[in-house]
């Protein structure tokens, strides 16, 4: 088995500085309706007002930026069925080549238009993790451009640590940062931002109930894949990476599960209390604050807020 | 006819010191996609994260602090479909005074509770103009509450003018600045700050089609007031005020109307674009940008966001 190399302070450090002239240095909101009514302080850092939408920017530019010449030149790949792809058709325009991104047939509108406006190049697919790596395996062999996986990848994991890091440098002294699960690239970055910006800040991850393969395979030690997940929150589909569980199992302190009411409970409460648009996987912690399972009494937390790319075809 | 007392710039910078420990000075949110997507430069004032939701906090926390002891011991009173009633609660809350609130019986149940969540006494009538000045009356002869008014009040108008106050001091030289008119509250204290702090800025105010009585009174010369408005933009029903008219017609560059499928589409556009959550009326301007009744291009272009408050169980 190989060994697993994980990022040191360093080279987050110098992700950060790689991805700067690219990303925003997002907002970091609080709100004392919800800090009278749990008794604590809350600083919601929003990545809804990221790039292309969500955290994943700044994985994205970082592993497209962290490519040599010969590397880049035949473009970069991915399937996805959001904001990763937008994230790294965005970083592929910005450096210049050529992005193929694999996407369900069933990708909300806003995020297909999305990628088509930053030249993103599209095959579709059928819904399934089978024929999204299928058709994504067939368009590296034609194109022999580099896959960039959305989660489990050393440079993806550098730059959505980013997100944590700035978060504690706004805010030092953080007592909890509490963090949205699918994949593990935002939980696993999150968890070594706390290790090395953090002072004793502990890393709480929040799953919904309905997709809960982290929760499990936090408990179990090993990774438990997925099966049928069924949630609201459709960034959170996805099942642990290999890197990034390896990060999680040592640096995350707990992982807790939510209800897909309160998933929907603390989407409409942060829309209409903060005026902010999160889609629902960057509602997850809150629902978990909902829900009592985190201790948040006279704390400083952190809460994540992952995206903002809801269709509101839906709703307007 | 009694002379009327129009706010000096000494008046403004007077009522914007009185609210400040009260207030938020709200950021100043840009758009990438829709500076490129016009040729030009917009700044948006975020006043849906003013307290409340809305400008309404600055004019209602300016009126309830400027009483006299005397005046304020019976508490203060009046009607409001929404956000001036929540805002006249609050102010009434932090000084310590009772508010007595009309609200027609068709209120949004978010407005509704948030004026209960202040402590508001709240009297119920019928959706009517008629019914809910009766109501009013009637509130204030058996109470001796001070009527504090929506819009026609100097206070009121002093305090609104400070939200472009300060959109002017973070953003100096603003070519432009546009407001959604209804009253005349906003749009007169934006068009005395453009005055007093801005440099040759124009006020250009933006009204729905199916309720332009700003728009007609603007090009008769005198009120015209509305009959029977429609439109979704429930904030901008009323009729202009007498004050708030003398200065609109001497300080206000021009009046551009809007139809409700821009005022939508101005919505969803801020609400997917810019992930912040804007109530109709705050749509109105920039639907007046995607109509092209305002010349925008090469412009530094100030936009008020008036508020957030959406009742969001039509969408959630």
């Amino acid at each position: 088995m190989p060994t697993i190399k994980i990022p040191s302070k360093k080279e987050v450090v110098e992700a950060h500085n790689r991805i700067k002239p690219y990303i925003h240095h997002t907002q970091v909101l609080t709100s004392e309706t919800f800090n009278r009514q749990f008794s604590t302080r809350f600083f919601f850092k929003c990545e809804n007002f990221q790039k292309v939408g969500a955290f994943k920017s700044r994985g994205a530019v970082n592993a497209v930026f962290s490519l040599s010449e010969s590397e880049a030149e035949k473009g970069v790949a991915t399937h996805s069925s959001g904001n990763h792809a937008q994230a790294v058709a965005r970083a592929a325009a910005l450096r210049g080549i050529k992005a193929y991104i694999v996407m369900p047939d069933n990708a909300p509108s806003v995020k297909v238009d999305a990628v088509k406006g930053y030249g993103g190049i599209i095959t579709f697919c059928k819904p399934t993790l089978q024929a999204r790596e299928t058709s994504l395996n067939e368009v590296v062999k034609k194109t022999g451009a580099c896959e960039i996986h959305p989660y489990d990848r050393f440079e993806i994991v550098c730059g959505q640590a980013t997100a944590a890091k700035e978060l504690l440098e706004d805010i030092p002294n953080l007592d909890i940062i509490l963090a949205p699960v699918g994949g593990g690239g935002l939980l696993a970055g999150t968890a070594l931002a706390a290790r090395y910006f953090g002072n004793q800040t502990k890393v709480i991850a929040c799953e919904p109930a309905g997709a809960d393969d982290a929760f499990r395979s936090f408990k179990a030690g090993r990774i438990v894949p997925s099966e049928n997940p069924q949630t609201i929150a459709d960034g959170l589909l996805t099942s642990l990476g290999v890197l990034n569980f390896e990060i999680i199992k040592n640096e995350v302190a707990d992982i807790v599960t939510v209800s897909e009411k309160s998933i929907k409970q603390a989407m409409k409460l942060i829309w209409e209390r903060m005026k902010i648009i999160i889609e629902p996987s960057s509602a997850v912690p809150f629902a978990a604050v909902l829900e009592n399972k985190v201790d948040v009494e006279n704390k400083k937390v952190g809460i994540i807020i992952s995206g903002g790319n809801v269709d509101l075809k839906a709703f307007l």
